[in-house]
């Protein structure tokens, strides 16, 4: 019997530098403003699984060592990240993050925009600092993509023909970009040779993708506590993931129908029991985590020609540690 | 009798650059995306003053030349103000800007947070092409400094004993900055030398403080037609702006519960019209005229030093307009 994998395990060749990150995402965003340090301390306070600033510094421990611009992109990169979340958070109304009430739910709406903004704003301003100009390009041109694949999303709530492609291009875009864009900016400061910032920039991608659906799989099948959000969030605000993409393209239109009125309801607790059933029925859940499996397969393949290094076996062990998410 | 300055008079020197501007604007925004774009469509198709552009092109025009740099700058800074502009409508909750339903009404607030951080980004990335590192560093810390200005008056918002100086550090921050940069950046670009860039600087600021002051004149005595805004929203939603820090320093304590009341319960349409009688009996409003007055008497002090120049004609005729606008 296997035993579940600890990020603390994972993270060992990096962890010594983690505190240094945390440290610099305080001081670039140290402000005067009472009102976004207070906001700021509290959505700091509930650690995340700090997975952007892990992959930036692993992208760089391949060079043995770790400069001040690279905990600086670290730190960049998980702002730019936390604005993303406080912003999603407006979007999605929802009101748990990290097993704490969702700024917007402890504030509002307001509050959560603005902040949002100055995080934007502050890492951008971090990034720019670190004067290297492809690291620069790299992320704006990621920020970008972020922000498109959160709107190709929103402009696809309530969407229920949508295709599995078209969910593989949203989730490439709102996710995988910025996961990637860690390793790649990383191994760009860290001076790696190009073919490898070229393997850590695709490991990054299809770890990301993997990653995302996962979390998706995680809506319907987590549970609340764990997981540190509200389960089947997604679905009742009429965001289709792959696992209900994949059983409604296999039920019959009677059940279809039942399945979208359910959805389209925002659902009750009930109808949220029925629809887990349904997606075990037709095994939907496990074709999703199929799916994912395929590209941490991916992200190992890619990861097997760089040279044995414990990043290297911590981004391994990293996609084990997502595919055991589900138990 | 004095005839209205128009705005078209005062662009005369650079107006065949404005369409330039707007085309790079397009350009910029340039996306695939079907909702974004229909949403920028939708937002530009409303002429606002351009006031932001014009300021670009008048710092870079006593240089006598206009380079693809100011252009570009021009464009950027009209995004990003757009940016904040629709950010801010849903703060407000406003239905109206630029006579035209805001975007959080026509679609709704998630869309406009998205589209807001899309633009957003887009600024920048357009900022950061212009590889002038100085014009880069200038606009990030005001991108900074305009957000922490809206974060301050979003936290005293409902706070009646808002001091007039606080009320001057947040339209500082939220309205001049942005204005000063404008002039200050594509000075920079188009290589004026030292002196004229802080003397351009400083006009913006002087020249923004004043804008706004009469902005918020406005709110409660302009014409909601012709204002393009909704009427008395500011005070609606409950954030102070000078003509009421003004009359609630002047009026007894029954007088102030009254007022306060009123504004608390988010007053109804007599409500408003009792507020504007306050005023006008305190001179309040006259006030905050005779106020914004001094801050374009120091503007035109800045400009005196400054060569005579098509240019400088124009800021001095756009001093003179704002404070026209009242009538």
């Amino acid at each position: 019997m296997k035993t579940q994998i600890s990020l603390e395990d994972i993270y060992a060749p990096i962890e010594k530098h983690l505190p240094a990150v945390e440290q610099k995402i305080l001081e670039v965003l140290a402000t005067p403003n009472e009102l976004s340090r207070e906001v700021i301390r509290y959505f700091f306070k509930a650690k995340g699984k700090f997975l952007r600033p892990a992959l930036c510094l692993f992208g760089a421990n391949f060079s043995d060592q770790i400069d001040p611009t690279v905990i600086q992109n670290a730190a960049a990169l998980e702002i730019f990240h936390s604005a993303t979340l406080i912003h999603d958070d407006i979007i999605d109304s929802a009101y748990l993050r990290r097993n704490l009430p969702t700024i917007n739910s402890v504030w509002n709406s307001q509050v959560a925009v603005l902040v949002g903004d100055y995080l934007h704003d502050k890492a951008i301003g971090a990034i720019f600092a670190l004067k290297n100009e492809r690291a620069i390009s790299i992320f704006l041109e990621t920020a970008g993509i972020v922000c498109d694949g959160e709107i190709l999303e929103l402009n696809e709530k309530g969407n229920f023909s949508l295709r599995e492609d078209q969910y593989l291009t949203i989730i490439e875009k709102k996710t995988a970009a910025l996961l990637s864009c860690c390793l790649e900016t990383s191994a760009i400061l860290a001076g790696l040779p190009e073919d490898d910032v070229q393997i850590l920039k695709r490991f990054g991608t299809y770890f990301g993708i993997a990653f995302q659906m996962i979390d998706d799989c995680l809506d319907f099948a987590g549970k609340e506590n764990e997981f540190g959000k509200t389960l089947g969030a997604d679905c009742a605000a009429g965001v289709l993931t792959l696992p209900l993409i994949r059983l409604i393209s296999l039920v019959d239109e009677k059940k279809k129908n039942e399945i979208l009125q359910m959805v389209e309801s925002g659902f009750a607790k009930e109808n949220f029991g029925k629809i887990v059933k349904y997606l075990e029925e037709y095994d939907a859940l496990q074709y999703a985590f199929r799916k994912a499996r395929e590209f941490t397969d991916r992200a190992r393949l890619e990861l097997s020609v760089l040279k044995d290094h414990p990043a290297k076996r911590s981004l391994n062990s990293l996609l084990d540690y997502i595919l055991e998410r589900n138990r």
